[in-house]
């Protein structure tokens, strides 16, 4: 059942003790520094994946599948991404699957749009927007080293003008002032559906609720994500020392067509 | 833009201002009965998505979108389910995507089963596995709920006789003791790709490593995920008071095919 | 080394096997009722502490030091308290210790005034403002309980009127509006000295913080302590399912006796 | 109501805009180096507290109280050290304040032990007992600077020997192996009393548990506290990006003279 590396995969490469690791594109004649050597691409084309290959120290890498995991935590960036703990709650929360069609703004460096074009699959479709072309052309590199690129629009443009499309299946903001594109939002949104949105600070959670209840949007929910990483050695159990404190808050609410009709008679106030 | 609920369309419904929801499929004749009076599912049927319905006590519900979020833990239960918040990670961990062909193990009450279906789309697979016939059949009855279940291959047995499968993109184990089973995890993962874990137990993580170490597999990684909810009155923004303190342990892991030849100058032992 | 336990002692007693327990006063002819059965104060007294009680089912208790943690968190109450988790670092973060003087505002159920008063001795003093006289009521009986009223100096006043100490060396405020009495605080807590505020909403933080820099305290800090209890049987450690979320933000800061003259050709913002 | 600094006094410096700061001893004719320039003590002695000292440059450091959160963490050290958000918990879970007799093990850099010292006042009594000579002479330093040295008995010994106090009103352990020593425990610590415990690892938990059990402590209480810092500009109002995940498991137990004589005719098993 061993499938061989070839030239042109992507190839997540580990080594013991301490986890050096890279993503690294199988290229004939290329190499990959580290500081436990160097190790030839050409050694590990041709090699199964599963297997060893060693640098000129005779450090061991093994030869491991990537995924999207790693992958989009490790994207050449130039802007702050979303981390993994994040963007799987993120999709099952938007119910974004093979098939969806999805809106995201701001594309930054494309680690959440790889994520999102892996999951639509070649029958869904992403729609990215963003104002800067640097940070979209990053991002399409991204994506294509991924090959995904090819199931996402790269938009370079402020959604202040609006987004092109309708009826969409779910939508996220990454940007600093969500509350200023709702009215935007609920345009393209498909009624019924939920909008994503990821801020840092708290600040920025109350202009945003404040929004979403003026633009009919209900069943908010507001959540952040603690990730814990544990060492390993299974005679010494505990929690890394450090960990991430803080990466943003996460809101989610559905596009609603507009304020209930209440019950004359009753005295609660939706909220 | 507006798309209109059918008969046999799953709605979510939510009700301001506590958030009372039901993920129901609209039936002719059939009633939803909640703390805020009767709804008529008559009276969904033919509304669009996104637009509001009345209980027979005049109280609102608007008329949502299911996702496999609030779907896969409100699925009926006769086991403990996993949460969204262990779901993406996972998802996103062991590249779970459109085509994957992917194992589980046990099968409970299928709540994950319907996660990984709805991931894995029309051109990928899930084989499921359990003891208990009870529990399949019920996952069974889940994953037709969500329209998945097609994609799916419950099967009733021990995996202590191994599973069918050969080369699979990932496998996910949720069962008491793992490690009894990761020679036939070896047979059955590709080499290269990851298995994924959830034990409650800290001494179950322990047995966990011991085992990943003795079958060779590498770069375990063991998590755990904490999600907080936040209360969303823009003028109060606090987290709620209580909140889910425990799931599970989450162990990755990925299957290499065996030791590396170690550099017989190195010290380093590999780990 | 055993120590008797006399009439007027307070005695926590636990039972196996799910922990439950009280603190009572030792009293002549007293009993505790419990779904384990019935307890005679009559056969504690007398009893060493760190032996075993029985109830009129035959099932036991051992009968423990009450301790200051233990305590403050079950004094009978008329609003919310504060947790040990938060009192501890309280203590350290504002150097209450022997000897300190202490003014806390508002007093609310005790709880947190009998934890001060325990930790300032003999030597030290608390003065606790509260505005309603009820609260200030049951706050005594709870100092009294714990034996140690006769530390405290129970206001029943609005602390918009100011306080009437001087110099003190710490001041905690657990007001809903902290930053609406920073002036009368600059008075009356000595200049170098800390302030502590509990405040449960983030939006109550912001208006703290603004209200700080307006009033020249210095070194503010904003923290916020999860405290996470585990099941204890050694075969099956986890954390327990569910825990408290959220209790308040503590909000740290210097009382400086103003601005500092910058230097014209530093850049410097003081933050 | 100000207080001149004197030379001898403890002075916490602090300065805007990033907190760089320090605890100094004033001291005549010394002086402090730090990137905002050179603080020369003759400046502070004599200033009041809560007022502003320049340093060369011409940057502004206030004048504070040290206080034994920020102190604690502070100390020279040349082992791990206790930090403040367990300390605090670790007080009012111990019942320790003014007048207590506490015996702890093991002494290290002696953080732990100024906090025992600073809390219990003159009435009270700390015993440190250490292995190593070197790090009880720099404990010692360390309290004598906090001026509470005078209040402990540095003991250097193993305590495979056993304490030689008895009846002591608190014990805390901090060794690597606290399960071997409990039966010395139980000859020192009152009975009814409570034993705190730190362990790093929840291996070192599961061994605690079980040696708890084995020696008839009751009422064991496994937690971990986080503790979790927010920036504090009022605009942009987030938790730091990183935070401390781990320090250690903290265990308390009470010491019970024996187990139970079960009912009969219960079936419950003490636990």
């Amino acid at each position: 059942m061993e499938e061989f590396i070839r030239a042109g995969d992507l190839v997540f490469i580990w080594a013991p003790p301490k986890g050096d690791s890279f993503i690294i594109k199988a290229t004939p004649g290329g190499r990959q520094d580290s500081r436990l050597g160097q190790l030839l691409h050409d050694d590990i084309i041709g090699m199964p994946f599963g297997s060893w290959a060693y640098t000129n120290m005779g450090k061991p890498f093994c030869l491991l599948r990537p995924n999207i995991q790693e992958y989009s935590r490790r994207v050449r960036r130039m802007t702050q991404i979303l981390y993994p703990k994040d963007t799987g709650f993120i999709l099952v929360s938007l119910n974004i699957g093979p098939g969806a069609l999805v809106v995201e703004c701001g594309t930054g460096s494309g680690g959440f749009t790889s994520v999102l074009a892996h999951f639509v699959g070649d029958a869904g479709r992403v729609v990215s927007y963003e104002k800067k072309e640097e940070y979209s052309l990053l991002a399409r590199r991204n994506c294509e080293k991924w090959g995904v690129a090819h199931r996402v629009d790269f938009k370079i443009r402020d959604i202040a003008e609006g987004f092109d499309e309708r009826g969409v299946d779910a939508l996220f903001l990454d940007v600093p002032n969500p509350w200023d594109y709702l009215g935007r939002v609920k345009e393209t949104l498909a009624p019924g559906n939920r909008l994503g949105i990821l801020v840092p600070t708290v600040n920025q959670v109350e202009k945003t609720l404040d929004g979403l209840k003026d633009h009919f949007f209900f069943d908010a929910q507001v959540s952040e994500i603690l990730l814990r990483y544990y060492k390993t050695n299974s005679r010494r159990i505990r929690p890394e020392d450090t960990m991430i404190g803080h990466t943003g808050y996460l809101v989610f609410a559905s596009n609603v067509l507009g304020p209930p009709d209440l019950d004359p008679d009753g005295g609660d106030d939706p909220d």
